[in-house]
C-alpha cells in the first residue's frame, strides 16, 4: 500500500509540531504538505530545531486547491479555519481532521455562544463524526470530516463512560445528579503564542484556576456524556479547569456520589471489562494511583477508580499534545483509513 | 517589654528553617534556643546559608530543663516528639506550639489510628488550643498549648468557616450533604529528606494524586467542621489531595451543591462580612480568581467564591509553609503574648 | 525624620513590583506616586494581587511636573526613558535613579550602539554615578542621577574586583589576558513582557545560550573593570550569558588563568578582606559553593573562589531582580539620602 | 535475522529504564532478561508504569550464568558492578557494554583514585573499547566489551573533536593552552535514588555549581583529548559542573583562545565537514544557539560554534540519558551487531 498523503494546516503550533513528530515516526502516512501564512517558504526544522535531520518539510501558503493532493488534511488551526475549507475538500475527496473546534459541537447556537463565530458549513457538521476512537469508532470509520475532540472532553468523557453504560446497562441511577469534574492541565494546552499570562515567570512555580465562570470544553462534555454516551439520566456537570506548572499532561479528578444501587457496583471490574480492549486506555490495578508523567509524550489515557462509601472518584490522566490532540487525530487517520489504531502511535512514554 | 525568649526544637526541616527566617524578622521576639541531635553544634547557617549573615544561632542538643529558659517553645519535629516534652514545659511555665499533629486532633482514637501511636498526654491535648485564629483566637489566647493546623486543614476550615456560620446563623441546611475538597499541594509539604519519590526527577514537570484512599488531615477537617466551627448539619467530607510541581503553595478547591434556601444567598456578601476584620483572610472580588504566587512567603490565605446555579465553588489558596504552618504558629504566639497579630507578618508575597 | 517621598515611573514590570514589595518593607520610605501609562487609574493591588491589604497605592499617568513632588524617583521602565526626565527632575532638586540603562555606560558611542537611541542629555549623564555601591559608594552619596547597574554587570565587576584591586595594589600581572564570564539567569530577567520564546512551554525544562554575538552587559562589564575598578591591565572579556528554567536567580562562573606571581596569591583571604565590611557581600568558606537560592527574594550577593592549580575560578550569585535590580536601587537610595545601607533591606531569603 | 537477546543488569535506574524505553522501540533487538535485586519478580511495569501495556519483562534475580542466554548484556548498576561479570559473560561469548565507569578509564590509578576501588580485570579493560561512536567506531566494532562514555565527556570530546583533529592536520597549535568546560547537566544526571540534596525543594527554582574542586569526568575528558583524539599538544583542561533544574538535557559550554594561526580558520567549516556524515551530531548553522530540548529523548547532539576575535565558544547539547547514556550504548549495540548505527534510535526529539 502507498502511504497515506498527509497536509498539515498550520504546523506552527504545538498540536502541528505534534502531529509532524507523529508523523515521522508513523510507517504508513507522509507528509506532503505543510501550510503556515506566516511562515512560508521556510522550512519546518527552522521554526523547529528538534526536527534538523528528521524532517526536510517545508512550510508553504495555505490554498485549498493544491491541498487536493492529499489524502487527509488535518487542521492545526484556530477555532474557525477547518469550516472554511471542509465543504470544498470533501467534495473533493480529501478527508478531514479538525484538531480545532468547528466540528465538535452539534449545537450550533452553543457553537456560535462558546466560540463568538457563526458555524460556516451546518451541513458538513452533521455529517461529521466526533473523533474520540474508544466511544466513537463505527462512525469514525466512514466520516469525511472529524471533530477532534478538546483534551478535556477526552479525559472527562472517557472517565464517565463506563459508569454511564453500566448506569444505561441497569436503567438504574447509579450516581448522584451531579457531576464534579476539577481538572488540572499542562501549560502547553494555552498553545504557542505570546501571551503574557502564559510566560515562565507568570506561570512556574505557581498553580491557579481559570474559566471558573464557564469554559468552552463544558458544553463539549456535556454533549459527550448525554447525547454520544447516551445517557438515561440528566446529570449537571460542574467543571473547574486548573493551571499545573508543567509542559504537558493532564488529570482529571471526577468526583461523584453513588446512589444506593451504585454503592453495590464493583467499579473496579466494571471500569476493566469497559476498556479491556482498548489498547490507549490503561484503567490502573486496584490501589494504584496515576500520574501525568506515566502517559507523558505517548497516546495512552490512564485511569484508576476509587471507591469511598457513598463517593466515587475517577482519575483520569493523558498527555494533553498526544491523547489530547495529535495522537487522538493520528488515532482518527488511522481508523478512517484502514489501519490497526496503534500504527505509529505506539510510542513509550518518557520517563522521567 | 523585653523580647520573647524563643526555643525551636528541630530547626532543620522546612518548618524550622521558615520558623528562622520569621523569627529574625520578628521585633518583639528573638530565638534563644535552636535544638537538633543530628545537627547539634554547627550553626544554622551551615545547614542553611540563606541565613549566613542574618542569624548566628547554634544547633544544641534537645533539652528539656534547658528549654525551660524559653517563653515559648515551637516544635518543628516529626508527630511524637512535642508530646513528650509539653507536661514538662508547660508545668514550668513554658508555652508550647506544636508544629506537628499531637494536639491537633482531640479524638483519642482517631490519633492513634491516623499517627500509628498512643497519645501521651491526654489531659494537656484536652486542654490545649487548636491554633486556627480566625475561628478559635479566644482559646488560643489563654492556651498553655497550642495545636498548630495541617496545611490543608487550614484551608479547608477558613473555606468552609463562612458557610457553616451562615448554616447555623439561619439553621436551615444551604449546602447539600457532601464537601468535596479537591486539593492540591506544592511539594514543600512532603518536607525536607531523602525520600526517593520526592527527588526533582521524579516530581517535576508531573502532577499527580495520593492519599485518595485516605489522608490523616480528614479527620482534622471533620473536626474542624463538626465540633470547631459547630455544624448543626452533618456533612459528609472527602477530601483528595494532589502533588503540583512547586516547591510552596497550596490550593483547595472546594466544590458544594446548594439546597434550595442556600441558592437564595449572596455567598460573596456573607464569605466579605465573614473576614472583613481579619488581617491574613483576604476574599477577592467577585470573579477574581487566586493563584498560589499571590501568597508566596506571605502569612496572607486568599478565596475566591463562586456561585453557578446549583453549586458553589470555593478557591483558597496560601502559602502552606507560611500560613499553613510556620507563619501561622508565629501568629499564635503573637496571640498568645498579647502581641498584635501581625507583628512580624506584615510581610509582602514574593511575585514573581 | 520625614519618610522619603519615592516616586515610581513605570511600576507594572518585574523591577516595578520589586521596588514596591520594597518600599512596603522600608521604615523610612514611602511611595507617594506610581505612574503607568496603561494602567492608570488602576490600584497596584488589582495588577498584582499579592500586594492586596499591604499597599494602597494607584497608578497614575507620567508627568514630570507632578513627580517634582517626590525626593526620588525611580524609573523602572525601558531603556531610553529616564534620560527624557532627568534633566527636568534633578533641576527641580528631585533625586533620579534609573533602573534601566540610561546611566550605566560613560561612552555615548557605545550606548548608541548597543541600545539603538542616541543619548539626550549627555550632560547628566556626566555627572551621574554608577550604582554599584560596593565599588563606588562615595560617588553615589552625592549624586543626583544614578545608574543602577546591570544584573549581570554587578556579579561581574563583584566578582572581578578583589582581583583587580590585588592587582593594581601589587602592580603585577596576576591573572591572565583573558576573562572568561559564564552567566546564567533566571528568567525574570526578560521582564514582564507577552514574548512567545518566553512562554513557559518554551523555557521550562530547557537550558540555553543567547547573545553570544555579543550582550549589551558586555560594555559595562568592560567599563566597570577598566574604568571603575582602574585595572592597570588590559584584560579581553568574553561574556556568555545562558537562560535557566527558574524564575529568579543568577549565577556567573568567572573562569581565569594564574600567572605565576597570581599562583601565589592567597585568593581566598584576599577575597574575604576585600568585603569583610560589606554587609551584601559574602565570600563563602573555604569549599563551600553557591546556590542561587541562597539569595532568593534578598539583596545579597554570595560568592566562591576556587583555585585549581593555574586557573581561579569565582562563582557568584545573587537575586537578580534584588540586588541585580530594585534592591540595589534601594541600596543606592539609602546612601544618597543618609540612611543606613541596609535600611528596608535586612530581608531573609527565601527558603526553600 | 533473528533479534538479538539482550540482557539488562540494574534496569531500576534511570538508565535501565531509558534502555528499556529503546529496546521497546528497537525492530532488532529484544530484552529477553532484566535483572534486580531488590526488585526480582516484579514486573518492570509495576515499578515504572509508563510501560504498562508496552512491556510484560519481569525483573528477575542478578546471575551470570543466565545472562549467557544473551548475546548482550548493558550493565546500568552502579560503577564496580560490570568488571565483576565481564570476563565471565565475554569468555562465554557475550558481549557487555558497561554504562557506568568500568571500562571508561585505561589509567588504573586514576580509576582507583576517582572511584575509591582497584580495578578487577585490567585484562579486560585493556581489551575494551571506548563507546564513543563518532571517534572510536572501528574499535567498538570489533570489542567484546564497551565501556560507554560519560555523560559530560561525550559533550566534551565530540565538541573538541574537530578542533583536535584540525590542530593535528596542520600540526601547529590553534588553540590556547587552557581550554575551559563550563558544563550544565539536568537533575536526572544524579540517578534515581533517595538523596536529600536531589528533592524538588531543594533543586527546583535554584541553580548550583558541584565538583568545582574535581569530578571523575575530568580524566575521562582528559583521556578522550590526549589519547583517543590523539592530540599533538598538551592543554590543561579545566572542567566545571552545574546543575539545572530540569529533569532531562546537557549543555557545555567550551571556552578557548584561539593562536594566531587558529584566527585564521573558518571553524564553521571545519565542524561542517567533521560531522557531515554523522547521523546523530548536528552542527548547527551559523548563528543559530542550541537549546537542550532540541534533542530531549532523542539520540541527537547538536552542536554550535562561535568566533569572536581571539576566543572561540563551542555550544554542545544533548540528551544526558541518551546519547548521554542509554541512547548511545544502544548506538554501540548496533555497531557491535553490524546493524546501521541507527536502528530503533531515529526518534523525534519531544518538543515542546
Amino acid at each position: 500500500m502507498s502511504k497515506i498523503k498527509v497536509g498539515i494546516v498550520g504546523g506552527t503550533g504545538y498540536t502541528g509540531v505534534e502531529l509532524i513528530r507523529l508523523m515521522v515516526n508513523h510507517p504508513q502516512a507522509q507528509i506532503i504538505m505543510l501550510t503556515s501564512r506566516s511562515e512560508a517558504g521556510k522550512k519546518a526544522s527552522d521554526i523547529f530545531p528538534s526536527l534538523r535531520g528528521l524532517s526536510d518539510v517545508v512550510f508553504s501558503d495555505a490554498d485549498d486547491e493544491k491541498l487536493t493532493e492529499c489524502d487527509v488534511v488535518f487542521f492545526a488551526t484556530p477555532h474557525g479555519v477547518a469550516m472554511k475549507s471542509a465543504p470544498y475538500l470533501t467534495e473533493k475527496g480529501v478527508k478531514v481532521i479538525d484538531l480545532a473546534a468547528d466540528f465538535r459541537l452539534q449545537d450550533l447556537d452553543a457553537f456560535s455562544k462558546w466560540y463568538g463565530m457563526a458555524h460556516e458549513c451546518p451541513d458538513v457538521l452533521k455529517q461529521s463524526a466526533y473523533g474520540l476512537p474508544e466511544v466513537n469508532r463505527d462512525v469514525i470509520k466512514d466520516a469525511k470530516v472529524v471533530g477532534n475532540p478538546g483534551c478535556y472532553p477526552t479525559t472527562a468523557i472517557l472517565g464517565l463512560s463506563a459508569i454511564i453504560d453500566e448506569q444505561n446497562r441497569q436503567n438504574t441511577q447509579l450516581i448522584g445528579d451531579h457531576i464534579i469534574i476539577d481538572a488540572k492541565s499542562g501549560i502547553s494546552g494555552a498553545g504557542r503564542s505570546a501571551k503574557m499570562e502564559m510566560i515562565f515567570s507568570e506561570t512556574a512555580d505557581n498553580f491557579s484556576a481559570y474559566g471558573v465562570a464557564g469554559h468552552r470544553h463544558l458544553p463539549e462534555i456535556e454533549q459527550g456524556v448525554h447525547a454520544l454516551l447516551g445517557s438515561n439520566f440528566k446529570h449537571k456537570i460542574r467543571f473547574v479547569p486548573h493551571l499545573v506548572p508543567m509542559i504537558r499532561g493532564m488529570f482529571s479528578t471526577i468526583h461523584l456520589t453513588l446512589t444506593e444501587a451504585g454503592g453495590a457496583v464493583d467499579w473496579q471490574s466494571v471500569f476493566e471489562r469497559r476498556f479491556q480492549d482498548e489498547y490507549f486506555v490503561d484503567v490502573l490495578s486496584k490501589g494504584q494511583l496515576p500520574q501525568t508523567r506515566q502517559t507523558r509524550a505517548s497516546n495512552f489515557l490512564r485511569m484508576a477508580v476509587h471507591q469511598d462509601g457513598e463517593t466515587l472518584t475517577i482519575l483520569v490522566v493523558q498527555d494533553n499534545l498526544v491523547k489530547g490532540a495529535a495522537g487522538q487525530a493520528v488515532q482518527n487517520m488511522n481508523i478512517m483509513f484502514g489501519l490497526d489504531e496503534k500504527v505509529g502511535l505506539d510510542i513509550v512514554p518518557v520517563v522521567p
